[in-house]
């Protein structure tokens, strides 16, 4: 049986969460000393960090005053046990608990990454001096820390909780704190660094006419400090919360089934993710580039080689588990499963990346006609984000019915393989985020490097890091929206089960025909929209606040663009940091207390097809807003790179266009919409149980 | 009983139709006969009137070609009847034949409205020069002249089919002729219509700096043919299908139900049009504009009036029904079910103005941002375009839930309340169609006033004439999605019980947690946004060659921009012909081919989920499309009326890239994909008998 009924393998999560972190901080050390450039360098990068600071510290102060509230909510609503399961007297107080812990773990990964990125920049530039290699080797290692961080605080602590309290729907509370914080964080950070970015272009390029990343534009460093709370913090804390939400989903299914397959498959996801640690740990070290190596093909060799281990330890745990036994203690169905899961994945990642890479057609396609006009480059880059979809969707029906076929076929319940499935697409999350991590770095190094006017050759290695971050962003993107569609469907399934046993029916079901569940499914279906338009909406409106404010220091302190005098740039930071916060409050509406309206109000069942509608359209619009976006973003530096006339030509006007409309796309509302599903989810789930005894319809 | 269970209703339906038909030659007579004013505007109008008729020749010859296939196809399949349902020898033979007269009829309809266009458009601008009144009368009669067509072409011929065979399954046939040549029109118009658009603007107004409308660009004729092929020929049958659509859907859902509701039901679908046509008829009357009056109070007072008319004669109806027979004959659920849908599509029809016209925030807004950047434009107006579904899919749950519950509360089938809540909504499609293609008209009567040089007060009046015929458009595209929506949702209903009756199995659940109800879902979710990528994709791959053309043209016959030598204008009409009949394989393709082989593979659930998923994103995308098309136009005409810096302005350079990009958002993809899912669901309908009983998996 090798502990899988015990809790061996729950020490051996802490064990092993520990054992991650600690990797995550030797890196971090590791990275802070090497060498960090010149000292106009190091005072570029000081103003980052400083801004970062700024920006995290309002961001978590405000954070922290929500926690307290919804703490304090969940434990008074389930105090003293839901009515009929009245065996905890405390279950209010633990929830609450759970929530908050979760929380600070999503914020503690966060902040890790967020903290060594913007150390981590500088030192990127300094050391590209050197060699390729050693400015690529900088930045991995310091996006491993974040990636190595997240999975480490994931599953110590998804592990500790289950050790005390062995009920899964407390674990469910820790997911529900990560994933709040993660929303917040997420669509905070995108509002923030589109804000700074669309204002920064628009006063510096257009209006006073100075380059981009120029230090006399007050909005510069609030739009660098953007690249590393939208796409570090807010990126990690998305991945991370879909990754604790699969297990979690999973393991409510396993406790639900547990009195007919088994308790060891209450804990198979923990032990899936214990196994993923282990070969991210592996993967990483392979991840190396020499002289004139290529840095993209590096990354994807991490992955691969992760993927390669993580699949033999799998099929040796299950081999060895039912030799040892004597009996199926594992069933061969959730190995195929999650396999199935992780390289679907893989597959999903990589056709993305045919939509955005411009080595292929799209990318190309979209710059050849932005030559005729703005007009048929956005058409264009939107039409192929639409057909972008396609390859994504097919691959996560096949995820489904190959993870649901096989687990049925071998006697088990096939939701539990389409839950199991996600867990593997997301098992490598250590080695997938650690990637992503890299991209920012880079760019920022890129930035930098600029700024403190470096030689040609270190600007030109740290734009050969820069690209080959990019197409780490679109295949963590297409993998983190597969992997979040089967993480809620897991969810979904979770959520049945919990209204089922609350309300002692013998089954729950979702007729798309039923007109409570269909009228649910309309309601859905305008959410992950409505979303998008708020946080898009903000972006512009925050952008509009923060140009006024550039305008007014230009013409008050001539200084400032003859370069003899330093521009407020806490003053825009500040904006951005302020504005992004004020806009969460609508958002965190729709995700937290519209689908509570909806269940309460409606049933059980229009809750059920609420959640569902809101997956179905937020999948596809995900799918659509982040690939259209990287697409007009690598269409504009093909141009750039000297196709199609290049830089200053028409056709390169047209694609600064097609850029500035799919950053708040790629990098605002289609990133935060795996976030707001999983928190749906989430707080159905959570709340399912007291939905089941009171609802006014339905 | 007054006739409800015997054939009294069906006559009644045949003379309706005629005494409709009758009434639209009649206006079609007197439009004829007004002034056609000066030989130059009448020679610009036979340009237009050739091309549409070279268009429609090209078209109807291909789609000729199509039908006699896809009926040998039908009759071959449905040959002797489907097994375990002999009754029929010939079924095969009649389902071809009502398909063909389904193509038939809505190629009529179609025609004649095109017919009356492109004679009213020059009429029109010439009775401007008597008085305002005058030219508004002109337009709208022949407006009316499209809507009674339409709705008396459909009454007559459902009628006519149900008389003869009283099979629902045979005027189902009728349906899908009407539907696929619809989608076939609606798509091809907007393809050709903005391939010929955009091709005029890029080049006239970019390259050679000529205005628009201006008749020596050799695009310029194909340009105005568009305006009617895609507008007036396309939108007519777009409303055409969902009008039949609805009214099959219900009396299969009668049929399905009438041995314990009664068979009243099967036909009360088709009294209700014919209830219809006579407030339409009566409501046309009192459309009328004094010297001062306003256009766009007079459309809307002519709808407002119908729909009292119509839920007056509906609640006689019932009553006296009930009187007579002193039973309740028909269910006094199925009318709040009826007035419920009208009422909830009007609503839903003045909320879409809410967003387009710019009277209000929306338009207002994306207007102003528009001085900050093109990006700023798409940025936003995408945005509000999102935020429009809100208040429709609000609408279509409130129309689902109180069709729904009232039917049921009265004691009758839910799902047939719903079917009739479309109905009802469609009901008076005599009006809104009148209503509808008097803003292609009116539009091409404001070219022609342009183009022949007539005076600043007609082309002044002309202009306030268009401005009424935008709202007038953006109404109708409200309320036709939404009614394509319950349409859709009846014929679902529909579907099931065919798989039901042909499979044998007692019910036929379609649970979301099923995973082939999901994976059809998540299929059918690509379908809608692919078809739209590849439509607009059209757009712009075609309107390249057309550049190409008019390029060669100037170039190799100087005269042509000295004025001195006429264009090629049949050339660019070609193009523009042959290219959109081209793209219509591959949507074609989406429409019909695959729900076939989900069905036929994946089985009769995987095709319901399949058919649910492209109606839920279905009817978003459209929304989304329709709406945001129709606000970026509005707001660069609110600034080209001299607002935040007037024509000319950065302001109105942004807007103009806004229009280009809603342009084939609004006229190409947006308004096909409610066909699109009408069509997907009716051919799923049409063949459930035979997937019921053949498919390889569920």
């Amino acid at each position: 049986m090798i502990g899988l009924r015990g809790d061996t393998w729950l020490y051996i999560g802490l064990g092993c969460g520990l054992a991650s972190i600690a990797a995550a901080l030797g890196y971090y050390r590791w990275v802070v000393r090497q060498d960090a450039g010149s000292d106009k360098a190091q005072e570029i990068a000081s103003w980052i960090k400083g801004g970062a600071s700024t920006y995290l510290k309002k961001l978590y102060s405000a954070l922290f005053g929500v926690a307290i509230v919804v703490g304090i909510i969940l434990a008074i609503v389930f105090s003293g046990g839901v009515a009929g399961d009245a065996s905890y007297p405390l279950r209010g107080l633990w929830t609450a608990l759970a929530f908050a812990f979760g929380a600070l773990c999503s914020t503690l990964a966060g902040y890790l990454g967020m903290s060594i990125a913007v150390q981590a920049n500088v030192r990127t530039a300094a050391n590209c001096k050197a060699s390729l290699g050693q400015g690529f080797n900088v930045a991995y290692k310091a996006g491993a820390v974040m990636g190595l961080a997240m999975v480490g605080v994931a599953v110590f602590g998804m592990s500790l909780l289950y050790l005390i309290f062995h009920d899964t729907e407390i674990v469910l509370g820790f997911s529900f704190g990560a994933s709040s914080l993660a929303l917040l964080a997420k669509a905070g950070g995108g509002i923030y660094t589109k804000t700074a970015d669309i204002a920064a272009d628009l006063t510096g390029k257009v209006e006073i006419g100075i380059p981009e990343d120029d230090p006399r534009n007050p909005a510069v460093i609030a739009d660098n400090v953007g690249d590393n709370v939208g796409d570090v913090a807010g990126m990690g804390a998305d991945i991370f919360d879909s990754y604790v939400a699969a297990a979690v989903a999973s393991m409510m299914l396993g406790a639900s089934y547990a009195s007919t397959i088994g308790v060891q498959y209450v804990i198979l996801p923990l032990i899936l993710c214990i196994l993923g640690i282990v070969s991210s740990l592996i993967g990483i070290q392979f991840v190396r580039v020499g002289p004139n190596g290529k840095p993209g093909r590096a990354l994807n060799s991490g992955t691969i080689i992760s993927c390669i281990i993580f699949s033999a330890m799998g099929a040796i745990l299950f081999g060895v588990a039912n030799a040892v036994s004597g009996e199926v203690v594992l069933n061969w169905g959730v190995l195929i499963a999650t396999v199935a899961g992780l390289v679907i994945g893989v597959i999903i990642g990589f056709t993305t990346d045919y939509f955005t890479n411009d080595e292929h057609a799209p990318v190309q396609q979209v710059a050849k006609v932005s030559a005729s006009g703005t007009g048929l480059n956005i058409i264009t880059g939107f039409s192929y984000g639409l057909v972008s979809m396609v390859p994504a969707l097919i691959g996560i029906v096949a995820a489904i019915l190959v993870a649901y076929f096989a687990t049925q076929a071998f006697g088990l319940p096939g939701v539990y393989g389409i839950g199991i499935s996600a867990v593997g697409m997301l098992s490598l999350t250590g080695v997938i985020v650690s990637n992503d991590a890299y991209g920012p770095i880079v760019d920022n190094a890129k930035g930098i490097a600029e700024m403190s006017h470096m030689s040609e050759d270190v600007i030109a290695d740290a734009d050969k890091l820069d690209s080959a971050g990019n197409t780490a962003k679109a295949i963590t993107k297409g993998f983190s929206i597969s992997a979040a569609a089967l993480t809620v469907l897991a969810m979904y399934s979770a959520y049945s089960e919990v209204i089922m046993k609350y309300s002692g029916a013998s089954n729950f079901i979702l007729d798309i025909q039923d007109p409570l569940v269909l009228g649910g499914i309309f309601l859905g279906t305008f959410v992950p929209p409505l979303f998008s338009a708020i946080t898009m909406l903000a972006v512009t409106r925050n952008a509009f606040t923060m140009i006024e404010e550039i305008r007014r220091q230009v013409k008050e302190r001539p200084g400032i663009l003859q370069g003899t005098e330093l521009p407020d740039y806490n003053a825009c930071v500040g904006i951005a940091s302020t504005g992004a916060l004020r806009s969460l409050v609508l958002p965190a509406f729709l995700a937290v207390i519209l689908p509570l309206i909806v269940g309460f109000v409606m049933g059980p069942k229009a809750l059920g097809g609420f959640l569902g509608g809101s997956i179905f359209i937020g999948v596809a619009l995900a799918l659509l807003m982040s690939n259209a976006g990287g697409l007009w973003d690598n269409a504009k530096k093909y141009i750039e790179a000297g196709n199609l006339g290049g830089p200053g030509s028409e056709a390169h006007k047209a694609a600064v266009v097609g850029d500035t409309v799919g950053d708040p796309f790629k990098d605002t509302a289609g990133p935060s919409i795996n976030t707001l599903i999983t928190v749906m989810s989430l707080v159905s789930s959570l709340f399912a149980p007291l939905i089941a005894q009171f609802h006014l319809f339905g």
